[in-house]
């Protein structure tokens, strides 16, 4: 590495900022295609039961409609219509059951969307009720079954055992055990235990899902607003039988993904659709259906905690139950890959973590900017809070007592390392001035403050490859198939190329992905880019670098000064000729033992994000008022400031969003509040008027130039530190989110007349 | 490489047969891009003139013209909008003069194709006409001067002597000197010397040329029907001052290319016309306007031998003139590349060769389906035939007594290598039996037979680059910019990447070129795609076997059995990842001198191709009919015999057309037969009903798996053979093409009334 870097560390404007503002971006919206056949779904209104029969007589009769087609007409194309990251449980259309109201039951196919809309009404299906739950709790003992068997994909290695269980709704129970949790228990001075719940919300990227396949011979190409092409490609090649290199998957830029458009969405439908007609297809969903197509989970969190009188904590148990929903998803996975944090980033000897990804009939769950980790934090967070308080001690000094410390064991066993949780935790209190006085409001405004830090591992092991590509003026391409869905990954990357090429960012040019160019990345998700990918394209410029100055020395040129136009001319004898860089980045690993769940390496790093908030609570009308959040995360050194202040703020005000507002209500399981006129989202008005970002002064040691993830630090703390803030202004401690005005005043109420047995 | 090949050799059917036939190949006449406007030329009426005027008013207000473009309007864009191949004389419209008829003066725009045609009838130019000149021996010395000055690009460093030239139409003057030639012609028994023409013809692709351009953020996309997707990229963005990486050059299959979709043909257009509107822009030429685009050169060529009794060729001279047009296009290339051939396949002692490129006021020549030789072999191999009837000897063994022989030195010095001139000669008189008597009919239909030899070296040196990635299930993708126009190259390097990963070749998928995804390659042209771009692939394939070899070992796994997908499940985790393999290949050269034109290695490989022909001639009418015709060619090893065969059937099905019937006829520089209706190309009655191929058995050193290109050889001899056959039948010498039913008939006319000199 260069002692001074040029393009590293350089606040450069998106590479895509003057084509989106502009109107030249591409998304798969856009995409019109020469005899394209457009999608409506017609879904269920059950939210479990047996399909009677279906009668779409009347919808095909419509005058303008191609076709409708149901589950049973799939079946002569795929004879298993089965799909899932984690379980291969979710039909491509409703097979005998619907297991959720909003399930998507047949599809209309007709040139115009409008005509296919109106023919969806004329649908009419007939179902044999069965019961339902709805309730992760419920879900464990219940005896609505949700799926009759399990059926774990042969992904994951780890999911065997569960191949073929029956009569449960238990998809994984997820279990870690680190030193003796019950003996420590029994000897602490105090122990502690709450409950503590998160509630059902979507993502709702503002570009809703799409997709679009497109027939050619024994070929297909499907486009969409995917986060995984690279997975779609497996999966679809599996579903239908083909080979890999049969399915082409391309991606444009997104309207934010948020984890919504990870695996299969509505690219199976597609493709099944478009193989059936011989016709391109198009389905894009509205904001309605996104709610019905992916969540975030619901969960109950239980946390004990046995603390000495200074405030050690020695032990800890949690049990975590995911409500995952009617179809798994990656659900298990969050279970498991969020399960071993469970704990919080404490250095509690005595652990032990059980975790559970359920099946209800709910939309199925899926990962959200967080993965899992801000509903553990949620409860952790709230839990030390109250601990310190009922110890008297303060709410910083607690967590200062019991913080896990450079190279001390995380619950898997894994030692800590590079993980700024202290740092984070103190700058947090720094910023807050917590050592001086807080002006703590009058009257029926009263004013509180509060904090919280979470931490969160990366999903590991993963892939990926990046190609970098040379012309003979210098210019560079890049291949990769990290989704730009508004992070600025693109703009990062380039960054690295430029920086190991020596050349501005600016004549970097990045493809957008698609399958039969850039080659695999796992997925763009869980804050895992910047580090993985960012490594694979590091060795890919540095791998087409040295083929340059191996040219160069293999030609009597200086190696170092020959520019690039002059070296390919010597070479080639014209300008002419291409060098390409390759790079592979898979990070070291050490699988969980299977008995106890310990790791000497379970994630090649470490995210951490601390949240501090001062607001005023209206006693009279339980409105909450953020007047100042402070977010410092540990991003190890940021390739691009900017970038990571707007990943911050992001991340942050969407946490506020579900902390504060939003909440999917179901009815009997049908969504009764699935738009934005219903559904709020933070608005300008939401967004804290002091509003600040940190990171810290870090270095990610293995990562490209010391970057590690960041799109996820900044939710993991703020939905309990706003929590913290409002007992800290009214004595109130609230256990469920999200904190609307009416819960507060609800809670207030209930307060004032009896104390509720925690206070 | 492995002792048995099971996919080299294999005659499988072409891997994009299936969708041709089904209707789902792409092509970009099928392209439609939202908001696009297509644009139609108005061209010039007149052969040389200034532009007094172009008035454009009632073109613009023609209700749904979108605009209408001059030259004028594109400086403001493009200072200096001249660009082509070799010489950057050609401006995107025509700028203060018109130089032929049919050249581009100006454009409409419009969204309906329709409207902007009719818009063109309503434009008014007016021009001060000069002196035209279109003969290339006038050109010589034509006051008519078409180019002020040259302007030589700065591509070919060899050119560069030309730099700034005025007052002559000489675009470029090659001489190769090898021994005494004057002295040699004193001291032979005999010299005979005669002139052959060659006329304009067009190369007639059935998709007719069609670009598109789509204006992006600071980028541009072009779709093109384009056999040189590189050198498109390449010479846009040198147009416009970009750098490479943001000029992006699509290209689907083509209908057929033979050199006409090669360099810049509509891509400068589209490419400015749609930054001047900021709107996507599509040009498609109907079958006519191709005839104003690019042509084949009309060609004189004075040829001297010295002879020896015994029919040793002791010495030659050839003076050759090349007809370009009115831009240079490769014309200058083609008279320096196939100049040194000029001599033929003989082993002449002393040989003098002058070569001249020439400007008139022609529709531009370019390459055109064997660069050159046909028109050369047509004159060489006439003349063979004349002096062997002076001197009573057989045809074929004045051949084989003259016959460039393995290792002795060729014009310019470089010894003959793998080029089975004799087998080919050999086969081509065993085919025939030659040696066995011949009916040679009776009455007014007289029968005759005829041979011809020719040769070609490959344009040197030239570079092509390859990627094949190999998918986490074994199957491939090969990127390459080698454009698939018909004659099979997509299928044959799938063998060579399904050879070298030991898979069926149809598990390999080709993708279209594309300038930000498939590497460099020079062109697809002049048969060096299975060559050049056969030897990138095959290092791409093995780079990539090598990759998956050394991640065996690395892993401990057996390396030549353990299947990819365990492979990269044991590496990865799980089924995923990419290996990618990089291959690049530039051939061996050295250039000629520069004083007398030797080399050591003019070429990688020779291309050798031969004709017999049986013929049968009406007497009284003239017709001409082929009764049987041979094509023996030396191709190496092929790589898809099947391939090959298609490939000598329609380059000599071409060349008869060019022989027998095609010509541009020109009055005043107007072309006046400018559509299938009058120019007729070979029809199925016009194909000999004994029609055969053969490949010797050969091997080609350096090639990839012994095979050298194909997609010419059966051009070389054809009209030779025919005229030497009409000559065995009715006497009758031919000099000059085509020779249709009237030219025969009133050739017989005259030699019936008074015998012509060399008779």
């Amino acid at each position: 590495m260069k002692a001074n870097t040029t393009q590293i560390g350089r606040s450069m404007p998106r590479l895509e900022a003057r084509a989106k503002v502009t109107g030249n971006t591409e998304y798969t919206h856009h995409l019109k295609l020469p005899g394209m056949l457009y999608g409506k779904i017609f879904r269920s209104t059950v939210a479990h039961g047996r399909i009677r029969s279906i009668d779409v007589s009347a919808a095909r009769a419509l005058e303008g409609v191609h076709s409708v087609i149901t589950g049973q007409d799939i079946l002569a194309l795929v004879p298993e219509p089965y799909f899932g990251p984690a379980f291969l449980d979710q039909p491509v259309l409703a097979l005998e059951k619907v297991r959720y109201v909003g399930e998507a039951v047949a599809v209309v196919l007709a040139s115009d969307p409008h005509v296919a809309e109106s023919a969806v009404q004329l649908i009419d299906a007939q179902y044999d009720e069965l019961p339902a739950v709805f309730d992760e709790i419920e879900a464990m003992t219940s005896e609505a079954i949700v799926h009759d068997v399990l059926k774990p994909s042969g992904t994951f290695p780890d999911l065997k055992h569960l191949v073929g269980r029956k009569n449960t709704n238990i998809a994984l129970d997820y279990h870690l055990k680190h030193g003796n949790a019950e003996k420590a228990f029994a000897e602490a001075d105090h122990v502690f235990e709450h409950t503590f719940k998160t509630q059902q919300v979507m993502h709702t990227p503002l570009e809703p899902m799409v997709s679009a396949a497109e027939p050619g011979d024994q070929r297909l190409t499907i486009y969409t607003a995917s986060q995984s092409p690279s997975f779609v490609r497996l999966e679809i090649a599996r579903l239908l039988g083909w080979q890999e290199s049969q399915v082409r998957v391309k991606v444009a830029h997104l309207g934010g993904g948020f984890g919504a458009k990870l695996y299969i969405k509505l690219e199976a439908l597609v493709a099944v659709l478009a193989l059936l007609t011989r016709r391109p297809v198009k389905i894009a969903l509205t904001m309605e259906e996104q709610f019905y197509t992916i969540t975030k989970h619901p969960t109950t969190f239980r946390i004990k905690s046995g603390v000495n009188k200074d405030g050690r904590i020695i032990a800890r148990r949690c049990d975590v139950w995911w409500n995952g929903g009617a179809y798994a998803d990656i659900g298990p996975r969050v279970t498991q890959k969020s399960g071993f944090t469970s704990g919080g980033p404490y250095d509690i000897e005595n652990i032990d973590i059980e975790s559970f990804a359920l099946y209800t009939n709910r939309p199925p769950s899926g990962a959200l900017r967080g993965f899992g980790i801000p509903q553990l934090v949620w409860a952790y967070e709230s839990h030390t809070d109250i601990i310190a308080r009922e110890l008297g001690m303060d709410t910083l000094a607690i967590r200062r007592k019991n913080i896990l410390r450079e190279g001390r064991p995380q619950a898997t066993g894994t030692p800590m390392r590079s993980a700024e949780i202290e740092l984070v935790l103190e700058r947090v209190a720094a910023r807050m001035k917590w050592d001086q006085p807080f002006d703590r409001g009058s009257g029926t405004i009263r004013r509180g403050r509060g904090l919280a830090i979470g931490y969160k591992a990366v999903v590991a092991p993963t892939t990926s490859t990046a190609m970098v590509t040379i012309a003979a003026d210098g210019s560079c391409i890049l291949a990769m198939s990290t989704v730009d869905m508004g992070q600025g990954s693109d703009t990062t990357m380039a960054q690295i190329v430029a920086e190991i090429m020596d050349i501005p960012a600016e004549r970097v040019r990045v493809l957008n992905p698609d399958t039969d160019v850039t080659p695999y990345d796992m997925a763009t998700l869980g804050s895992r880019s910047t580090y993985h990918m960012g490594n694979a394209v590091k060795l890919a410029s540095e791998d087409a670098r040295d083929k340059l100055l191996a040219m160069a020395m293999d030609l009597d040129l200086p190696p170092e000064t020959t520019p690039v136009p002059e070296l390919f001319r010597r070479k080639y004898g014209m300008q002419a000729g291409t060098v390409v860089g390759f790079g592979s980045f898979v990070p070291p690993y050490a699988p969980p033992d299977k008995t106890n769940g310990q790791s000497e390496n379970i994630t090649p790093f470490w995210m951490i994000g601390g949240t501090g908030v001062e607001l005023a609570v209206d006693t009279e009308t339980g409105h909450v008022r953020i007047e100042r959040m402070i977010n410092v995360v540990d991003c190890g050194t940021p390739l691009n400031p900017a970038i990571v202040e707007t990943q911050l703020s992001g991340a942050a005000i969407m946490q506020i969003g579900f902390s504060m507002q939003e909440k999917m209500e179901l009815d009997a399981g049908q969504v009764t509040n699935a738009s934005f006129a219903d559904y709020k989202i933070p608005g300008f008005h939401d967004i804290p008027p002091v509003f600040e970002n940190e990171m810290v002064d870090a270095h990610q040691p293995g990562a490209p130039f010391g970057a590690k993830g960041v799109g996820e630090s900044a939710t993991f703390s703020v939905s309990p530190a706003i929590a913290n803030a409002i007992h800290d202004a009214i004595g109130l401690r609230l256990t469920e989110l999200p904190m609307t005005p009416e819960s507060v005043y609800r809670a207030l109420r209930i307060l004032q007349n009896k104390p509720v047995e925690d206070e």
